[in-house]
């Protein structure tokens, strides 16, 4: 029934990881396809995506190598829309459950999660990450978020699309604070200050909730810390020597 | 199996119009109860929402009168999260297909609707509505949704979730340019010159489209254009005194 999927995606993007971590919990074979965004292959705009973003699936279509993608597949784009797609491909992966209630549940927790880590809303925790000082903003959301969820366990309790929408923001934002990879310099270590901030009082749930999550295999295995390590700590030289 | 349901709404709201669109598709009785959001319910805030937004739906829990909401009815917010809901309950009503291909070009139609009608990229449609001049960033916004209808019938074909999404919009937009509900002088009647211009020339498609989606019994039932244009009318009227 369920046709080809080959997901154009980027490791740098937390958009495009959101579908990575869909697809690994679904256990589904996909063709992933790596697009340099600074270097798009001349074929992504015309052929796959007029927005020249990551991340898309090519759905159907005849079986052709994802540098040479058919007109007669299906591109869909938006990441949360690309989760639901999957949701609905697959519906024993659990992404969403079949309860009404739950799946309304795990959408508003995705509603706040966008509200928090995009748009206006998000300026004031973007400014912490990247610049330290005062952690109230960060600490303030990260707050907002912990009151959303159950006692124990993911977001609707077990793991599902409300944690696969966070999940590549929250890897990102760790990774940010320990290594502290922010405009200031390095040896102010405020990335490492603030972090013991979130992971101290009033955010324990939060805190463990960051570790299931990040420790989820789905996760996990889709995450490649190394690479974007490696990235980030280059363009941070790079602006600290501008500095 | 489906439980009691009660929409806390405003005839005001496009939001909140939204959901009772979707609930006269599903044909599904339910209680309504209008909030005066000038003025709200003392129990409102602590007991339905405490963002004191509408649409919200009570779920469930004991049958008792809209302004005594019980504690046991599971509240639910935000319009969308509220339509794929009221979709996942009624799935026979049509708001989404089961093609997950076709639910997800609903959901990248309802993702353009947003980012033309809400956030940054709407300020310029506003400025039009509101003041009148270069109508150029509402027939631009018209054109790229226009772009993505098929040749004829509603966004996916059959209407669905992605009607209900903008219907509540176009059927404000189109009232206020027909009635010229500007901060213009009420004799300059921007509005009827624009709105000229949006059933002119490169926006057929579209003018056709807004008339299914306007006549459609599930939107023309839902909208109290008498009310809302005496809202309109007043709040204009109080501006332009004020000039
Ligand atoms: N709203 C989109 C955002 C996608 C997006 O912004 N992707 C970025 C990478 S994180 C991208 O491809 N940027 C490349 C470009 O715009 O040229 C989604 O959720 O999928
Ligand atoms: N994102 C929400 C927005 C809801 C919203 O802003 N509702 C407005 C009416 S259109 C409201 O209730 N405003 C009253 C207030 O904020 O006090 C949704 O889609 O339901």
């Amino acid at each position: 029934m369920a046709q080809q999927i080959t997901l154009y995606t980027s490791k740098v993007s937390t958009f495009a990881h959101r579908v990575e971590i869909a697809l690994a919990l679904c256990k589904v074979p996909y063709t992933r396809c790596e697009i340099d965004l600074w270097n798009k292959p001349e074929w992504y705009i015309p052929k796959v995506n007029p927005l020249g973003k990551v991340p898309v699936i090519a759905y159907g279509g005849p079986a052709v190598p994802p540098d040479e993608p058919s007109p007669l597949s299906t591109k869909l784009n938006e990441s949360l829309v690309l989760v639901e797609f999957l949701a609905d491909l697959y519906p024993a992966s659990g992404l969403l459950p079949a309860d009404p209630v739950l799946r309304a549940k795990a959408r508003l927790f995705i509603d706040a999660v966008s509200t928090t880590f995009l748009g206006p809303a998000s300026a004031g925790i973007r400014g912490v990450l990247h610049g330290g000082g005062d952690a109230t903003p960060l600490v303030r959301a990260l707050e907002a978020l912990q009151a959303l969820l159950p006692p124990t366990g993911f977001a609707i309790g077990e793991f599902s699309a409300a944690d696969v929408a966070l999940a590549p923001s929250l890897a990102r934002v760790e990774m940010t604070l320990e290594n502290n990879l922010g405009e200031y310099p390095a040896e102010a270590r405020e990335g490492e200050r603030i972090l013991r901030l979130i992971r101290g009082p009033g955010l324990e749930r939060w805190a463990q909730y960051t570790r299931d999550v990040l420790t989820h295999p789905a996760v996990a295995s889709t995450f490649d810390k190394e690479y974007n390590l490696e990235r980030a700590n280059k363009r941070i030289a790079k602006l600290r020597a501008e500095k």
